[in-house]
């Protein structure tokens, strides 16, 4: 294992490589592109990198269900930091190229939703042919196999490329998170603007089994902010819950939930607690009276002044 | 102070005392009557009492409003155990009296819900004036004030009367019952069988407060036995819940729930944790799946060892 | 039966007739005070009365079992107006007495509660007695049976007596609340500021079971003002609910919840909508989004849609 | 349009062509091979098809986002049928082809997670290509471009190739869910055994919104199937959730809890009511008390009578 190798979903030149560089450690660190989400999760859990940056949510998109089905299943994983980036395409081509002479276009599936209104819009006779990453569009133009490819802006200059049109993005706000992972460990320490995520199977066929799933949270105060369904592999109609939860599981509210969910559930896998981006402290929501530690600390030692007679 | 002395609500020839009498160390302490619940609650308050027994549930006619309102306002007091007891009536008159000689009959105004149907059938005529206790009744009789007074048929030797009729009572299955006060201490050891008794004042007027307060106990799974409102004194639509759980403070589950009401409520007396009258604990109602204190056990260390990165 | 009488809890002269004449209608009645609660309600159900004025509910005492429980079982009854009324007594003697000749004192023993501090501040040395109503009281005082008797100011005038203290109230803002009850008919019309009341009584012994009954008003936004339990006859741990909630019957959100409660319990006797006594319209709390009879209307339009295939 | 006219997802020779065939009304309607899932269905809006078969489920990887989101937004359709198919796939060659001869495989991105334990167990050297469809695969092969191809057994006749392998599957039950999607109309007649899907957008950011989406069917008694989250395209966190409910829109229970989301919710889209794929009405898990069309009806007359004063 390297301390010193970090992996992200590659080729180089992608939006991945970019959300990477934006953490102050990457600067020291060797960034090892890997062919895709399982290869780079495979080098954390092999120990050839000591973590591994990849996508795991887009606001047009929705979850991303490789990331996700990885981080569920197989041998443990854990979030330690997450990333989030606005996503515009620039339309790179070769030097010379105009759009009137774009008869092709490629990119990565998870980008046509996103640029399929423009291309109606300006590029209406291109056809689209699909390619494994952006960054291998990008190469691809700059061999000539396609006119033009939509990329980061700033995988421009790595292939040689002009950027056409830039700012493309049919939806507003479009953006990406990504989630920096490594080997279990002791969770990223509380900012006081944090999140917990965690995977949770609901036991046998019981309806009302997801209410009190999220009961167990609302008891306590705990806010969710996000809850996926994913297909635990079983057949048609069995889910497990990916939930993302405001707070640290060192909060004692959060801790509580959580080992509601561990009494009440057949599994539940802890995915880490970490910093939410671009959330400072002083813009978290208010917790719900009764839920600060101060609160819980206060009422445990109210109980036990009861449980002896002390009260 | 004096340990050797219980009080109870008298006089001599209630069913409190019978009550009182069904505890094992009764016969081992010296038993005083006092003339009302608040009396004997103040004995054990003063300390001229180490305990007290009171009634504090009716079948028939509901909670005692005496007993509830001096447990839940005043110097904090402890439940220590409970006593069901059987209530049938025995219509008590001098010798020689019949039935038809009756004219007056007297006993306490609780006794009149649970013999209104018996008199209407068989003394129609007859007018009912109320006593301080079915003890003072009986001895009215004695005195010649009334021609006959309902009370247990133990209290006709003491009183130099007669039981006429005996197995008197409107509704099947009345039962009060009762409950040994004393001052705040360890609670009772836990067998298995328990009961958890608080006192719990709702915030400012928000609605849904009550619900919340009941989810508390749900969401752990302890299940409610008995719920009663009473006014707090603030003015009409003011109430506190006097609230019976089935367990005992140190269960995991009860203790945690107890600790959820402290945080949002503003203010939860404690009652006492005590054995449940007339229930082993193999009666007791399986616990709901995740609530034992083993599965408490477990969740903490799985907890635990999140928090520490050992998962 | 006779529109035109109006029965009461009396005697003449207790608070209950000067709750009964707030009400204009009772100008055009012969008022016919009752010896009791039963008596007052058996008068409107063999007709002998078009309506009675009983207290249900006390700040300091809390809910009038007799009440109540007359309104809970045997022939339906309705509410068709509630009263509150403050209470505060004046201790009553005979012209010429004076505190320090005060030996005796009686009144009903609701009013005890109410006076009780005030009389060991002011007449620790005297002795109480209980009498059948705080009129009888005054009565038994003009007899001479008693030195004092603590009533309303107004039954002064009526027992020749001399208010010698008034504005005699241990808790500030004691008030009762009276209601009018008569045969089940029509529901008084909605004012804008109603309440409606009602009786449910939950099924097997099943933990949750008052939780899903709270749930039934709170999904569909009713607010609960007042619950009560009180002994259904059938045992220790028996209970059925009293339940004022916000609202009128004719409110769609309130007729779906009375509807879910009548599905999922085994029985719910309605006791009335009604005007809430001392509440203008202005001042009732603001419907939680989607509850407002439009908003029902318009998800009743769109699902008749959608059910036709017009959506 | 055309009533005769059903398109789905092609190209021909894929399980969605199987998958309608199992229709009885498809062998008397022209099956129109489409090139995605966005084709087919704007064939249907457009008035080219009557109809369109479309994968929206499946046992491994989850709900398919593009089927989803295209019901969730655009022009409204509805969902008239379910079609569930075991999916197991077949390599299919060159006749003459051999497992040691093989060097690239191809299928679509969906059967990958599907076939990669036995790629990886039984052709570790041989590189995956994605194709188009699972059809346009076999395509490939039959053109020499690849040498195998993972498709359905039934896809080899038509590509002129032989099945060397059969029954490949990595996970047990591995099962996909086709939708038949038309314009909205009237909803499939009731069967006893059916569902009902319907994306729901929940208001602003306030915690708890997603419990009460679930209690406005739990407390109705409506069990879930499923529910998925998808965003809404306002940016990361901003999610809408499509969900699978037992019974029909004509079903008073299921009619209530959607009239209850209607309020409540900013947007409700109704997207069908249909039979339940392989499951017979005796199947039917049994509804809970309380919540039959008798129990609604029988609640509705209740409260009829007693807002006539009829009860």
């Amino acid at each position: 294992m390297s301390a010193t190798r970090y992996a992200y979903l590659g080729p180089e030149g992608t939006f991945t490589e970019v959300a990477l560089r934006t953490l102050p450690e990457a600067a020291t660190r060797e960034l090892v592109p890997m062919v895709s989400v399982p290869a780079a999760l495979d080098a954390v859990r092999n120990g050839t990198a000591a973590a591994a940056l990849v996508p795991i949510e887009n606001s047009v998109e929705g979850g991303i269900t490789t990331t996700l089905d990885q981080l569920t299943s197989g041998e443990p994983l854990m979030i330690y930091r997450e990333v989030l980036l606005s996503i515009t395409f620039a339309l790179l081509v070769r030097p010379g190229t105009e759009l009137s002479d774009i008869k092709t276009v490629t990119a990565h599936p998870a980008a046509q939703p996103q640029v399929r209104n423009w291309m109606a819009a300006h590029l209406p006779q291109a056809v689209w042919e699909s390619a494994a990453s952006n960054g291998d569009g990008a190469r691809l133009v700059q061999e000539g196999r396609y006119d033009a490819a939509f990329a980061g802006e700033f995988a421009a200059e790595r292939y040689g490329l002009e950027p056409l049109v830039t700012e493309i993005h049919d939806a507003e706000n479009a953006q990406t998170r990504f989630v920096l992972v490594g080997r279990p460990a002791r969770p990223s320490a509380p900012t006081g603007a944090d999140k917990t995520s965690v995977v949770i199977w609901l036991g046998d066929d019981h309806p009302g089994a997801l209410l009190e799933l999220l009961q167990e949270f609302a008891v306590r105060g705990v806010n969710l902010m996000l809850i996926q369904s994913r297909p635990t592999g079983a057949g048609i109609g069995n889910y497990c819950f990916a939930v993302d939860a405001e707070g640290h599981i060192s909060d004692r509210r959060v801790g509580e939930a959580l080992m509601g969910l561990k009494r009440i559930c057949p599994n539940v896998r802890f995915l880490g607690s970490y910093p939410r981006a671009g959330v400072a402290p002083e813009d978290v929501r208010p917790l719900r009276a009764g839920t600060s530690d101060a609160e819980f600390t206060e009422a445990s030692d109210w109980l036990a002044r009861n449980q002896d007679g002390r009260a």
